[in-house]
């Protein structure tokens, strides 16, 4: 019963036969391989815009850190929501990739709103060489905590950061799940909106390890190049980076896997409502915010369960403990019912 | 009929096989893999280290400037050959890494002697505050120019820089292909002679994408956990670099190749003195650098050999021009004949 | 009536002078010249701190910056106050000097409390390799909203600092305006409590550009040195520097200014609070933060009078807008009572 | 005696008086004090350049290192000879700056011929985004030999780097030494060639510390203030820094003392070759080369002269030993004579 994280899971058996079917005589190395220029291909039909300029790399980290620092002067601030992964799990990367500068956070525990983000653009960047200036924007879809900002929502941000010639970057280590809650296309969730970059992510979604980087302005093509090569994330053998994803993006294995996982998280959802348990978040994709007894959390426990929560062991054994509960595609319903039953 | 380069070939089907074969279930992400801990029990036994701090990346180049940054200050210099990966072919990932550091060319075209290397050393870091310090000595083994150094190589070269306090990075991108020329113990060729750190290759020599990195002292650990987070380069999925790093370690496939690599290449090279082909380096491992008339290179090329070579097509046929002729382990001996027939 | 700063005022005449009589005949360059020896010597006894190491920089930005920079490893966060002056005035300096570490900000809008503080260490340093690891404390005193933190204040944030084994800074821009109003010693102000490295500003009071970084430690000196040559901050003809700040030090000129500039602050302020004005912030030293209305704005900016406020000219003529208004030593009182009568 | 350096000296007493002249009052911080419109025009009138952009920084480090940071992109190279000031004396600073640029050194120990440079740019920038990229051409002016380029080298040098489009500096830490030897304009020097930017140098040439930077082309300015500004180098009382530099353009100053420094070179050089030194340059302005007898040193050590040279006291006192000496304006004649009768 592992519910830690969805970055734990196997790879597809689809996107690993792909792999291992690559796996014949030469390539040209560091993405000269031909298997990428049909990833290009297909990422820009999927995204509608056969201009944009396309990367892989293998991490999502090195994909928002590349990305952002492309967009980001070391003496600027990026605008991104207080609990991003690029403040809360990347070891300042963001910091050392963009040269120094600075996150400003908008405070509010997860979905920023344009609200928030106005006032906090309207703090920074007045007060000439002496303070940060205003750099971009960085949102995270499907959010840190489980949510999906919707279009509406998507569209005030993009706007506000717009008013203010902002640079728009979003992080997408969950762009599928997203994608199959909100019933849009890429497009319409991307540079529809304004939205110059975005990490595409498929690790969490069943591959072994890579994540897209797209920019819709070409211009940004060749700093990203050198960006990455500099950085030491450009692969020799990248034919297996490009087999994944293009396995991946093949017969909508990322949609599916995708559904799947929202699937097996509503499934749990819902298993939980009804034993007592309080979501703490709209859990939209395939992450969960919730709350029960710790008596539950001790069962679940020792019976090998693994995800993350506080303060497992000791205490009043009614007490609400919060928890995060994840699930990824390979996850099976019995496995949730399982889970379910320890309630 | 490809010699470019060991970085564009096949993954070793027992590689593969043993990817494909974790492929199941979960694993605990970030390094946590139980397969790790069989990969550096293997790596300690294999260097009788059993104290050495052993990490997995992806990439020859994060492996070199991580290991580099852990062992240099900002304001330190590193001491390499004029045509050292470090300096040549990272697209100054060592100064970014580092923050800054200077690289300090010992000349000479490829291998690096005490006498040389000594007086560059002597040319820096007396200048107390107004020029760089000292930093590391880094050994590339196999050179970039295919040669391997000698034990007394090593010795002289390590002796020099230990006469100065300086520490020793090893880049050992063909670790497995000097070690057998060698006819010597990891042991021997590393922690014996004073080396600090290598980078103990793997993607040059089958893998898909893993080089480790190994500190013989563990004081350097966490330090360089933190960097390799910090630079995007702790996978997620890390069981995946486990598992190929844990089969080239199994039934000696990593000495295998690397042997079966050395002997492809002295095939080749045999097969080009015996055609007239001039040899400009001492081939000890897997690579040649050597010259023949312009109309054979035409020849191959029309064929469709693939290597690297200057001035391919015009000009006169009877000019010699030099190449780059490089052998992995999965190049057949056919295919080095069909190579050697076009002379 | 200039109160916008105590950064523009002029040179101490005292200072003037021996920077004057300096002005002879040869000194050794880049800090050994003998000036230097006795600032040295006059600090370690003010401070009552025999080995302490103590360098010269020309700005409060670059002190900070370098002195910070020794302290902190590039993946850590450094905590301070949401309006410091390392946060909100230095354009990414700590950023780009620590080589991109991040800043966890307490929020209050001005002094730190034990509690606030300590939360945000709470929040930061648990996460592994993952997020920023915990780094140095910084505290400004006097503070940027121009209170001063009392000793109890002072022991108990560096209690807090000290309980997790974190450095502690002082950006003491302001310091000889926060002691003459403490009646401690600077020993009792820093070292004793704990406190690593200080700030020890003047040119607010009265120097045309110095400022002393004090490490009470002298392990540190080394790096120190390397990084102020190497960020530029050496200076050659540093004996103009070390005339500045001997002529400070010299029959308490340091204390005697910073007692005029506190003085003339109460007497700003005592006028203020009769006519009316709201205070924002206890004015403890030499800097005001308070609110009157907009038509004695006006009245003011048409005579002339020069500080920082907001939204000036339009508007209700009674809404009460704040605003900033510093002294330093050479403000006279009859120039007080000019921007009184204004009331 | 004292000939080891231009930066040791005292500050001209006409600078001297105009900074005591100009301490009065309050000026506005941060570079907009009224002081600087005048240099600024003084310097675009000596420049012809009415659009140029330019900025006073106190150390020359710090010009050169923010210049070039302005010019130069992390993964590129910078052009420079072998004995460059960026890369013997400023620890590293360029690459601190630039984000971790490299230096590739034009070998020759001193001038940079059209040739040595071309082969230098030739072997760099051809490897993709593998190699850095070619970066800015460094030019010093006089050299760190004491040498001059001639209007035909530097227009054979700034020829080379215009035909790779690259951008051009001019380290003129002694701009004014040069500019009276070579009977030229300032725009003759600099942007009539295609010299980008400038480091102005002032502080080897009687000011207490001050450099101008200027760039021809107004677009790098804002950019340049961001640098300045977050590298600590932006001086809140900057009007003395404008007092001094345009003490400087007063009257002739610059041009006076460079040509008194050249002077007195000159009659040391006379001396010196009178006296059967060996001069290792060509001693175009203030700089001297040269080679005499251990037992001459010897003697003038002995007689308290202070200047840069090796292995003084041991060994055969006929061994001829090479040393440097710098005339600054303020040394006498007399002491040149008393310098000489030591031989």
């Amino acid at each position: 019963m592992y519910f830690a994280s969805d970055n734990a899971g196997p790879v597809h058996p689809q996107v690993m036969d792909f792999m291992v079917k690559s796996n014949t005589g030469y390539a040209q190395p560091y993405g000269e391989d031909l298997l990428m220029d049909q990833v290009r291909d297909r990422l820009r039909d999927i995204f509608e815009a056969p201009e944009a300029a396309i990367y892989l790399v293998a991490l999502g980290t090195a994909a928002n850190s590349l990305a952002l620092a492309t967009l980001t002067q070391p003496w600027q601030t990026i605008f991104c929501s207080d609990v991003a992964h690029i403040h809360v799990d990347e070891c300042n990367a963001p910091e050392f990739y963009t040269g120094g500068a600075k996150l400003t956070l908008v405070r509010g525990g997860d979905k920023m709103t344009a609200e928030s983000l106005r006032a906090c653009i309207e703090g920074e960047g007045n007060r000439g060489v002496h303070g940060p200036e205003r750099g971009p924007v960085s949102i995270t879809q499907v959010t840190e905590r489980g949510s999906v900002y919707s279009i509406d929502e998507l569209t005030a941000l993009t706007k506000v950061a717009k008013s203010y010639d902002l640079p728009v970057h979003m992080d997408g280590a969950r762009f599928a799940n997203a994608l199959v809650t909100m019933n849009a296309s890429p497009a319409d969730m991307t540079w529809r909106l304004g939205v110059d970059a975005v990490t595409f992510g498929g690790t969490k979604n069943g591959l072994m390890g890579v994540e897209a980087v797209i920019f819709f302005d070409p211009k940004h093509a060749w700093e990203f190049e050198l960006r990455r090569k500099r950085a030491a994330h450009l692969f020799s053998k990248h034919r297996y980076l490009s087999a994944q994803m293009l396995a991946y993006l093949t017969d909508d294995l990322w949609l599916n896997s995708a559904r799947q996982a929202n699937a097996n998280c509503a499934r749990l959802a819902q298993g939980l409502q009804t034993a007592g348990a309080e979501l703490l978040h709209q859990p939209d994709a395939n992450m969960i915010y919730a709350k029960f007894p710790r008596r539950i959390h001790v069962r679940l426990r020792d019976a090998g369960a693994i995800y993350e929560f506080e303060h497992p062991k000791q205490g009043d054994p009614d007490e609400m403990l919060s928890c995060r509960l994840v699930c990824d595609w390979s996850i099976s319903p019995d496995l949730i019912d399982e889970f379910l039953s320890f309630f």
